[in-house]
């Protein structure tokens, strides 16, 4: 296993930053629940444990999905992309992706009528419940 | 219009290197297709014109996608996280979104049984069809 995981993490092209790009997707109904990055550790600890860490870049620190909020991401399955610098994480998403209580990051969407950016979803936890005691969620 | 455009722009947190990241996700299927770079030209034509192009960092320009090939992406609704600095772009992708020939860019699977990264989708249409004649495909 461990051995796997090294001819994979070999394959994938880690930036100048040491990390590469992950879109974590719920992997029956599609939804795109978040961008984030994942270095070499991340990637590790996500295959071999089958929860999804990934790479804190705000404090500079591996971030296990969830390890305060408790809404944790289970792997289904890991994909990387033709040029190999981006990986796609289908994911089993316990309750809500978005630090803000939404189950999408993606809460925005543009409104080409003219009103901009406007929110199409409402949190389903509040923040709050989520973060307790925290300045920084995940 | 544009000064709807413009305040969208507004809202999008671009890198230090002037770019966001771009995931596209088939509208109706929910395919993650392709993860790209749009810096704000980028972002303004493909809302002005609802024609997706983004930023190719290889070549360092503007990349209208399809304009070789024919694989175009027609936008049907942009989202933007909550930190601002990826958007996600629903479309509707003519064809291949992919270089090799294969809809998605993601057509590698990490097989937890030993065998590593597995190609899990097979090309649709011949790359040498999409690009007769180009050494950077798009």
């Amino acid at each position: 296993m461990t051995d796997t995981i090294e001819g994979a993490l070999a394959q994938i092209k880690f930036g100048p930053d040491g990390l590469v790009a992950a879109v974590a997707q719920q992997f029956d109904s599609g939804e795109v629940l978040m961008v984030a990055w994942m270095d070499r550790e991340a990637v590790r600890l996500t295959l071999a444990e089958g929860r999804v860490c990934y790479w804190s870049r705000s404090r500079r620190a591996l971030w296990r999905k969830g390890e305060i909020s408790g809404q944790i991401q289970r792997l289904r399955e890991m994909r990387l992309d033709c040029d190999g610098d981006t990986v796609l994480l289908l994911v089993d998403q316990t309750g809500v992706a978005c630090h803000t209580g939404r189950r999408s990051c993606f809460f925005r969407g543009w409104d080409s009528e003219g009103a901009g950016w406007t929110t199409i979803a409402e949190p389903e936890v509040p923040p709050e419940q989520l973060y307790p005691s925290e300045k920084n969620p995940n």
